[in-house]
């Protein structure tokens, strides 16, 4: 869990003209203010150039932050900030189980829709958002962040998809969080509201799988196995705290964990690894630290023919809200197709659906 | 494959006189120079004080080598090698597909055997070497030396059954291999002769999971999935050079990679991984490299509570061949039980059988 940013996103920045006229004219609501991811999302439209024009969601510590980081957008009850005119875009980032809601009833009003992963958290939500999207002809966007936030997965995906390391063989992905049980809110520990860890956190990994190994979003994806368990969290029978994903295609197995299990002595609220086995080389991303080793986050390592190399990513833009906006604008598909986001959430909830138990 | 040792091994230690004496009384065989693991055994045992009695095996470049370095060897034939009245231990080194029946006939010959691994390519050899071990009273050891050549992964192995990171929940091996095509014998290249990628190269892997999930060698070891695939040699059709195997035991989940895809520019035979997760904390050993980054092999970092720490190994001893000469003087069990090394190569043996295509 992020803090939210120090700045004023919006604000004049060294950039602030050209972002805010590329931006501008592009308007968007908020519904739901339960996750500190929202900071993340808002902070990137507004860097982008679009405006808030008003946000809805329930009382609490993280209302109260958001209301002082936002002290001039209005608070609007959810039908007013679903369908507010001004508002092209609706950002979705409520309890997990109320955001396809959210979305299906935006997307039918005619908006577009940014949500916090998870977008769904059952099939049947899944298939109601993607018909009210079709039906509607708006978009409906998961920000992934922890692949279209991190400079260093963005770069390892980019030059796993260019043959930078050859035909890609295999992906190990790592997701590990810190639990913080004493800053969670309840919908946290119930796999009813938050989803369950597949669900919710693999979105990330899955996201990572498919954007490497299928580029193209055409390939079957075949989920082999998948499975949850509850490890470290004897006192809250339904959480779950560890979970594995084992996915192919085209010729790649990716394996992924995600767990709650990050020790208080990290540093970081996970250590996320992307390990990326390629017929001439590998990538490999230290994605938010590298203990006890290199300092700072975003650690990419290539070893191909020539050698050992480390990669400055300092140079990559992390630029998904600008292009978020040019395709709301354009009606353009330059962040993500549909079908990849689709696939994601998919897969992530048909895992966590046919998860078996964490062997004892 | 790494080279030769440069000195002399046997010869004056700073702790030469004590370890002659404790090993001394303990002589040896080679049967089979077929990989260059037979130099790091047999520097093992002789550093630790026994002595060779002889050695047997087919010419070749590995053969040149080794009657180079141990110039004072007598060459003997196979049964001569195997029935040495001056040995008790018979070090099997041959094709890996023959040293189940080396290490059947030395057994029965009322020798000790230890084995490179793999130690057996099918399950009907297993059956038969550990017939001859139980017939005879002797033992038979696969040294799975990933772990016992290994400062940083025997000393993780060790901090994980110590309950550092508390309970174990999940372990990542990944053992990738320099393929050196035009430095590998015809056995190589055939499952046949070689065993398969997985009953060769994963049993490191294997052993490490068993050896942190089930110490006490009593816990079912569920065989999850297994696949191989050849991704990188289309001019030699059977070969292996990807495999994968999932593993449970004790709650533990273990998924291990391996293959020979290490691409030249790394600077070593293969990046070995082992990443630990516990409820308390985890281990990660880059065991052989860090590529672009800290210098030297064998890296340990624990992150727990505390904080993050790279652990100084160096104070690690490598005394697997003392433990051995030991055993084998005392009958004690100090080194691995032989329950361990039937479980491991039988896992490993039934991964190859059970193994599913790499999927396309």
């Amino acid at each position: 869990m992020g803090a939210p940013p120090a700045g004023r996103p919006g604000e004049a920045t060294a950039l602030g003209c050209t972002v805010v006229a590329m931006g501008s004219g592009v308007g968007f609501s908020v519904v739901g203010i339960e996750h500190p991811h929202v900071f993340e999302l808002v902070e990137g439209l507004l860097t982008a150039g679009a405006h808030e024009v008003g946000h809805a969601g329930d009382d609490g510590p993280l209302m109260e932050l958001y209301e002082q980081w936002r002290a001039d957008s209005p608070r609007l009850d959810v039908p007013a900030a679903l369908g507010h005119d001004a508002a092209d875009l609706v950002v979705v980032a409520g309890v997990p189980a109320e955001r396809a809601g959210h979305a299906a009833a935006a997307l039918r009003a005619g908006k577009h829709v940014l949500s916090d992963k998870p977008g769904v958290t059952t099939l049947e939500q899944l298939d109601d958002v993607v018909d009210a999207e079709r039906s509607s002809g708006r978009r409906w966007w998961v920000l992934f962040s922890e692949r279209f936030g991190n400079r260093a997965v963005s770069e390892a995906v980019r030059r796993a998809r260019a043959g930078t390391i050859g035909r890609v063989v295999d992906v190990v992905g790592l997701g590990p969080h810190s639990l913080l049980a004493d800053q969670r809110p309840d919908w946290f520990w119930d796999p009813a509201t938050s989803g369950g860890i597949l669900a919710d956190l693999a979105t990330h990994q899955i996201d990572q799988f498919c954007a490497i190994a299928d580029p193209a979003d055409t390939a079957v994806v075949e989920l082999i196995s998948s499975s949850v368990g509850n490890v470290s969290c004897p006192d809250r029978p339904t959480m779950q705290d560890v979970g594995r994903v084992m996915l192919a295609a085209n010729g790649v197995v990716g394996t992924h964990r995600v767990d709650y299990l990050t020790a208080a002595g990290l540093g970081s609220w996970g250590d996320c690894r992307l390990m990326i086995t390629g017929t001439a080389g590998t990538l490999e991303v230290r994605a938010n630290v590298d203990p006890a080793g290199a300092d700072g986050g975003e650690h990419l390592i290539q070893v191909d023919a020539d050698g050992t190399h480390r990669i400055d990513v300092a140079g990559v833009e992390l630029d998904w809200a600008a292009r978020l906006l040019a395709d709301i604008r354009a009606g353009t598909d330059t962040l993500m197709t549909a079908a990849h986001v689709h696939r994601v959430c998919r897969l992530a909830v048909t895992a966590q659906t046919r998860a078996r138990p964490w062997p004892r």
